[in-house]
């Protein structure tokens, strides 16, 4: 549990660094006899690779994965599920006269400052490539929650300075699904497909906000006062890398207002306890509602782009200039959407096994 | 570690209920050797206890603080902190009636989703008293943060639709301590006075924004991928109740922007390593960058208002009326500042054990 | 979590000193539900404490419990459990001049190494006292395991080179609560009772062993490979403080023997699976096997002994000599009783919950 | 976290089953800047494996280590050490008819209580075959101890009634490497191969006992009073699988003594602190005093013989016999070594890192 385990009961500890052998993910904590196979993850894994379409960095990895343990003729075992994909389309020449100088808005100088020695060929671990882990966690997370009827569904809601419309709970994963911006709002996708492609010609990129769903998750999950469930929530987007804000529900809106005016009321929907509006965005006291639980992540520009920039060369201690080459992503919103759901799945997950909802030795028939 | 405790090295453990004998803390993994006296403590509990403005709820707990263990000739020995404070002023009759009827905007259905049997009077340990016990924390971990020189300042920033000017970092404190709100704009302080004082009158209550400052942090501290500094950071504020939004920065600006516009350059101060902008809020990689931390959550208006509200009767199964009377914050923002502060103080403090900037069992001299 | 825990989803975090203000203990996810009152804590304190008998040390503490948290109408509420006891018959003038010189066989001089300053009155939080923590913990687990129908007996069966005879197991707790030894053979009981009061006589101290069994524990428990239930259960008893050695089942006479000879081979009995024997101790493959878990630990005497012993004085960095005044144990065997069931009866508990044997949050009808 | 993760600062978890594609392990904590080859641990594995001389099992496995991430340019980075070896020589056959019927004295009964669904395999995870993920961390570990001239060295002192006389300590590592029982006395060795070879004629199997010691250790490491290091490495050794009993310095011995007999008194040797005797085995009050901390582990004779056993059919509920056919270990103690060591290694090192004597992040020079 050095900074690179996730959750307490599913735990998933990930490893490896955009241009070294491999990277995978150790899961540890799933039930015995959940059906799993590797075309499970790969699938999943698809949605976040690079080169996946015209709008994203024209790295041609495959991502292949291999499972190596934890799974006996077809369903989990109880034991850790340990996966990894081999890196095979790595080009670490642009990376070596950046070895001393911290691109900006990276983390390379907190990675230098922190380890001195650091791999900072293509951001070493600090790379988004570092979510393939997080991925793996997610869709055999993904699968737990199907088990409780329970979906996680993102989508990008908002890319520079255009957003897209509300659209009904029900049919964001539907519509989303249909471009490659994965924006529920199609008219909004075109326009944003527009606003990228005209930042990736000018060697710049945008930001933008992506918005996760967790539908059917059951009221009183989370534990008061530290480990609440819109706590590791927020923590677990705010880790994704690029998230520089996460809201729930209304998010920062409620500070405009007065309890009067968004107080969710009860009432009863036949056997069911509801709230007529769900300002608190599903969660209440820290803790589930049992109404969709709604979450926005803001997702800062990429800062790898390719005009001139100001930075320091580390060893000379004076000030310098670099200029990025490689290939970069113009927005990775789209391929944030796979991640933020990976890790709102792989939260909901360990809080259900945390809170007996789900087993947590061996996978009991629904 | 059920929920109940934060923090690895520095990890503290809180309990008591609004309503209950006593609330408190036991703070474990403070570095013997370090000066603490009860008064230490009970400066930053006065900074959150109710009854000390005309603006705040009326209940008057002196909130005493007793330490019990774990300082010896004035200083700690490395053993754990256990400190307490006895309620005195706890009104029970007005929650009777309530029992079974969740108050909307509060957690109190699920409390009852997941415990079943529940201390429902005054919201028990999920009322705002139980941060009774971040503060003993927090105050704790202010004294090591100052053998770093490292400051953790919070002010309100927002009330409602009223918003303060932005002040320089360096004043903020003393300009934030002239006043009742908090706010280091006085005359932003003046109409958010007037605002509580309205909706008070109202029976109603506001919401607001909190920003949190902390500064003289080194660059490096965060544990990659799944224990950043952002990432604890925010799900510790996020935890603080009544709190729907965290950011960091230019936080869901970043939305708005391409990397050109906001990526912070690096340039040398002498030999130190620096930024000519901020808008990353002094993280980078998830990791500090030595900039200035600067981080804001959205607090939403206190849920009890005097206005009738509907609920549901959970026995019976059927909708019915609440009227919540007490003595109620007509806006919780000011009072969150030395919550807040706590909480950013904790984590800081358990990062820097966790990074080899505090030693972990004896305080060195610095 | 900084070594003052115990227990990932029952956590008892415990604090206080032999001469401090209180000692005490919080105890974290316990389900809602238990009924519990402060007798119930206070019986097994009573077990511990010194001056019930003629054979321990006269120190006459009353340690009257007092609980301040997490119990509402009689019944646990799922938030922290917080107890406490305060001290009141602690002379601290004993330990004045033995500040830095530090006692054979205690740990007064690694308690100096690690803290440096550091409470040296009656050993501190590293005096025996500390268990009343362990206590208040494992009678509250105790609780919980009754509503499996989980039994947990200590009894000593050895004082110095005085062994008691084997005995049926379903009797040893009957017998051993006959004697102040607490050992089930009534004979070797009279025995023990000479050799302590002659080793009394002489400011000396004798040691012995106690065994722990645990009965109705079912199958499966135990989380392989790290987290095993024997290897937890060691920990455990091998944290009691003054235990040297832990064994399971036939324990190191394993070492003398084949597999052919003390393999446990299975039957059933009904519906119910069986060993004809139990070399193993009840556990295999570090799990349980629904067998009787049988451990024992051996106690090393108390190194507090009125004769004179070479030492050296830290400040000086030269020998010298101390004698031991106070009041002191000639064997703590009999008092390691409770300690050692409520050490056992947490991790237990802590593991039925984590496997899905108890509800994490509410008690549900058995 | 769940069982298969050991640490919490030096965080190794490990993966891998008997008859899977591979086994393995995550090393996250380890300071940047340690120098690291996979021929580190390669050589480490190669003292653990099977066929590795006549008395152990022929399974023929080259076990060939891969180090996936976390080493760059030969030196560590401060990321997740992730390494693996992939099954070759896996004979599944054996297993088959076994499936529903529990092997005396293995864990398979407890496993299909807890999972229900398990790889049966060759004892699938339960198999000593896990312990390559020991022997990863292990050896990392090893290496961190070596920058403080820290050594942990372990052998066998008894096998079946065959006991190895006492070693000087500074001998012990140089003696029991000369032969393939690795007992430090050449004689008794003799004698213990002669018992060994004896048994496998018989399709029989021997335990012993290993002791592992441990020289260098600083004064003051461990955390009373429930992460002290005798616990932590009590419950790493009783981890290990076949180990029934674990003591510290004179062990069980300590019941019959007085504390006049054995209470280790101090002296000082030039500047240091010394204890005249070291009954203790270099803990006291569960931390580290400085002087050569002594452990020894019972190990149980392998269950698997090729002797009829009696057992039962799980799924018809009645009793039956099995011939458990393959190959199999005679006597595992000289495997155990480089596990018992790798356990006590990774322990000493997590400690090491939490008490400030191990930088967390990057390893400073010496």
């Amino acid at each position: 549990m050095a900074g690179n385990t996730t959750g307490k009961m599913f735990a998933v500890t990930t490893f490896g660094s955009s241009h070294g052998r491999a990277l995978g993910a150790v899961v540890d904590g799933c039930p015995a006899g959940l059906e799993l196979s590797k075309e499970d993850i790969q699938l999943e894994l698809d949605k976040r690779r690079p080169g996946s379409s015209h709008l994203t960095t024209p790295r041609a990895e495959k991502d292949q994965l291999e499972i190596l343990s934890g799974v006996f003729k077809g369903r989990t075992d109880g034991t850790p599920i340990a996966a990894v994909v081999y890196n095979k389309d790595a080009d670490s020449s642009a990376y070596e006269n950046l070895k001393n100088k911290p691109r900006p808005g990276h983390g390379d100088y907190c990675w230098i400052s922190r380890y001195g020695h650091y791999d900072y060929r293509g951001g070493g671990r600090g790379s988004g490539r570092n979510t393939i882990g997080h991925v793996i966690g997610g869709s055999i997370a993904k699968k737990l929650l199907d088990k409780l009827s329970i979906k996680v569904v993102a989508h990008v809601t908002q890319v520079g300075n255009v957003k897209g419309r509300t659209v009904n709970l029900n049919l964001i994963e539907e519509y989303s699904e249909k471009n490659p911006i994965r924006c529920a709002d199609p008219q909004a996708a075109l326009k944003m497909e527009k606003a990228i492609l005209d930042a990736k010609s000018k060697g710049d990129s945008l930001g933008g906000v992506v918005e996760i769903i967790a539908q059917g998750v059951p009221a009183g999950l989370g534990e008061p006062v530290f480990e609440k469930l819109d706590g590791d929530l927020s923590r677990a987007l705010m880790n994704i890398g690029s998230v520089k804000g996460v809201e729930i529900g209304f998010g920062f809106k409620v500070a405009e207002y007065t309890a009067s005016a968004i107080n969710d009321e009860f009432y009863m929907e036949g056997d069911e306890v509801k709230t007529t509006t769900n300002t608190s965005g599903g969660i209440l006291g820290g803790m589930s509602s049992g109404m969709p639980i709604i979450m926005r992540m803001a997702v800062k520009p990429t800062p790898s782009i390719s005009m001139v920039q100001k930075t320091v060369n580390l060893d000379k201690k004076e000030e310098t200039e670099i200029e990025i080459k490689g290939r970069h992503d113009p927005c990775i919103c789209p391929r944030m959407v796979p991640v933020a759901e990976s890790a709102v799945a792989m939260v909901l997950t360990d809080h259900l096994i945390r809170s007996g909802y789900i087993h947590p030795t061996r996978l009991k028939t629904i």
